[in-house]
């Protein structure tokens, strides 16, 4: 180990400071503090250094907000310059944090796992138990994302789309069934492999035997883009989260070029009985109007924490035909038809009333009620509980 | 728009506060703020809320190291809570930075675009003019990067490896060559995606008719990883930059398993004419004893300011015979050996004593010494210097 050594030495040298990526070498090799660590209890460890600060929080997305809807926050206590904070036992499950230093919110540096939301980067982490072990990289078979991007005629662009393929789907001769998993308001085609941890689900509950081998889709829900924020010529924009093209019926109008694409594109069976759809808030405002509006086209159709009709003044054939479309999905048939929602969600009484509509037209469902809102807690919980059932 | 708006208003109200990632709802809307903002003369401006703050700056890969080897760095402005920086004009490049806030780094919180160079995070932004406009995506046709696992027998474990197909690739019947192209001893399977923006340079010279259609094979050069950090079952470990495989020839001996994976897996060409390799640093002693190790399978070499043998005390038959075997590859012909070099490189010296081992048996090479350093600018603009003169 000698000259490797003697290399690592050469290079520290010639290369010393924090930032040196442009030496490739932003190795930090002194930087032992670990922030955050997990303990076996499933408290959490956090650490920052700040030297000349005079406040620091950890914000965390497990905290209680406080009475004026702010985040949560918990202080942190110094330790010369550094700052500890230790959580109590959280849950089983994926958390996102930031830190809160003097009134100004950063990412936490010791931290290099991170998450795009939106407009922001969280850092996160995994706590241990069943239910996360299932957001996890194990070691089994591991399927493949790909980020491919696809033609809409409808729409008059190339769009990018992210597909998770099997484990063996490459060398397999045989014909798959596809899930169309659809992101909300805030989301890309990026949300739901990221946030969603959707290869890493779909990994675990294949090797469990607890789902069968399907194709997953994930299209960029915003006709407006072409592609999530700097991945489209677009460039890196500052990402602005209200986008002009929420409700308008759009996606829904061209949703079969999606499926066009993937039935063209992918060993793919080209049955109803082998086609799922499901969305979260936004996508599952789509998800509920795509499936109405090509009414015999899915077998499996999944609500998770779904927004109804979410911009009344405009005009689609989706909508003007939206009660008639139904009663014919209805009357076409399907294999489960299934309804998420928190007891917290602000789109609780939405959801309420949507299912009241079902019920009116006599339109059978299945409904899952969960604590908490409108979260990727919930919407991760929905698919592991969703997938089992298809197929 | 008004039901939208509602939607919109309803949401943000039940949801208030910075990090409410929770409920998918960290949209900033009144963050009207831009950091960075990239002027039409490539100057770059930089602001930072930071309001308790007493000195702060921006610390930047296009600035001049100190006297004492520390990384460059401007001081920023107080502007009542926020700290204003304006660059001077920079070239036509992708840089990275972090901001220096009284002794502690951080990312910019206000750019979202942000890359992992080993165990840091730093944002990232790129320049007009014609070198970085091959870093942008473009409105052309893109290729496809997928996320893959193959096995290695020799190794006794699966891996991740990241691979681009060129557009048209999936429906195409043809059969394409492959560039196997290897990372630094910091990188990984997402090092040449991320920070060498492979994807953007292929589709981008591809459309502008500069190189042929290839297949970019990006695998793990650290052999005792399966994956990235945080995508293997190892979880989200804090990052070592030091792993033990570095030099042990390892890599060198595995790498048939990799041509094998991609030469059954995918529609390519299996011939010497066909297939081109290439490195950067660590990848680039990979790239010369692999090369050399099956001396009869590459036609187009690249070592790009590669390092040579790392571990002198490592025993492997990869440099038992590296002599003998560099002949037999001289002797076997090949249509380019290439080796781009920075003048500022600190493996300037065993570049330049690898070019005199090649000169004293006569293999014919190609030399390019640029400006600069162990960058990764000079990688890039290596890449595409490189590609043009393959197949």
């Amino acid at each position: 180990m000698r000259k490797i050594f003697l290399f690592f030495i050469l290079w520290s040298t010639t290369t010393a400071g924090y930032i040196s990526a442009q030496e490739n070498v932003a190795f930090t090799p002194k930087k032992r503090v670990i922030s955050p660590e997990v303990n076996d209890d499933n408290t959490v460890t956090f650490r920052v250094f700040a030297p000349q600060a005079s406040q620091v929080y950890v914000v965390g997305n497990w905290m209680d907000k406080d009475a004026a809807g702010q985040a949560g926050k918990a202080e942190m206590q110094r330790q010369d310059d550094y700052w500890i904070y230790r959580s109590p036992k959280l849950a089983s499950d994926l958390f996102l944090y930031n830190i809160q230093v003097d009134n100004a919110i950063w990412s936490d540096p010791l931290n290099v796992y991170q998450i795009r939301d939106v407009g922001n980067i969280f850092n996160y982490f995994v706590t241990g138990g069943d239910q996360s072990s299932l957001y996890q990289v194990a070691d089994v078979a591991h399927g493949t994302i790909a980020k491919r991007w696809y033609n809409s005629p409808t729409l008059g662009m190339n769009r990018r789309i992210t597909v998770y393929t099997p484990p063996g789907y490459e060398m397999d001769k045989g014909e798959y069934p596809v899930l169309y998993l659809l992101h909300g308001m805030g989301g890309d085609e990026e949300a739901w492999p990221s946030l969603g941890r959707v290869a890493q689900i779909m990994d675990n509950l294949l090797a469990a035997g607890k789902i069968k081998p399907m194709l997953v889709v994930m299209p960029n829900g915003h006709v407006s883009n072409t592609a999530a924020p700097g991945e489209s010529s677009k460039g890196q924009y500052p990402i602005d989260f209200f986008t002009p093209d929420v409700g308008t019926g759009k996606m829904e109008e061209s949703f079969a070029d999606v499926i066009g694409f993937v039935e063209t594109n992918y060993r793919v069976k080209k049955q109803k009985a082998a086609r799922a759809i499901a969305g979260l808030s936004m996508g599952g405002s789509h998800t509920l109007f795509i499936s109405s509006y090509i009414p015999n086209t899915f077998d499996y159709i999944g609500l998770f924490s779904a927004a109804f009709r979410m911009n009344e003044k405009a005009e689609s054939p989706v909508f003007d035909q939206f009660e008639k479309n139904l009663v014919k999905q209805r009357d076409n048939g399907y294999q489960l038809y299934w309804i998420g929602m928190g007891k917290e969600d602000f789109l609780y009484k939405t959801g309420k009333e949507y299912r009241e509509k079902l019920d009116h037209i006599k339109m059978p469902y299945t409904y899952y009620e969960s604590e908490g809102g409108h979260t990727w807690s919930n919407w991760r919980t929905y698919l592991t509980l969703f997938l089992p059932q298809l197929f």
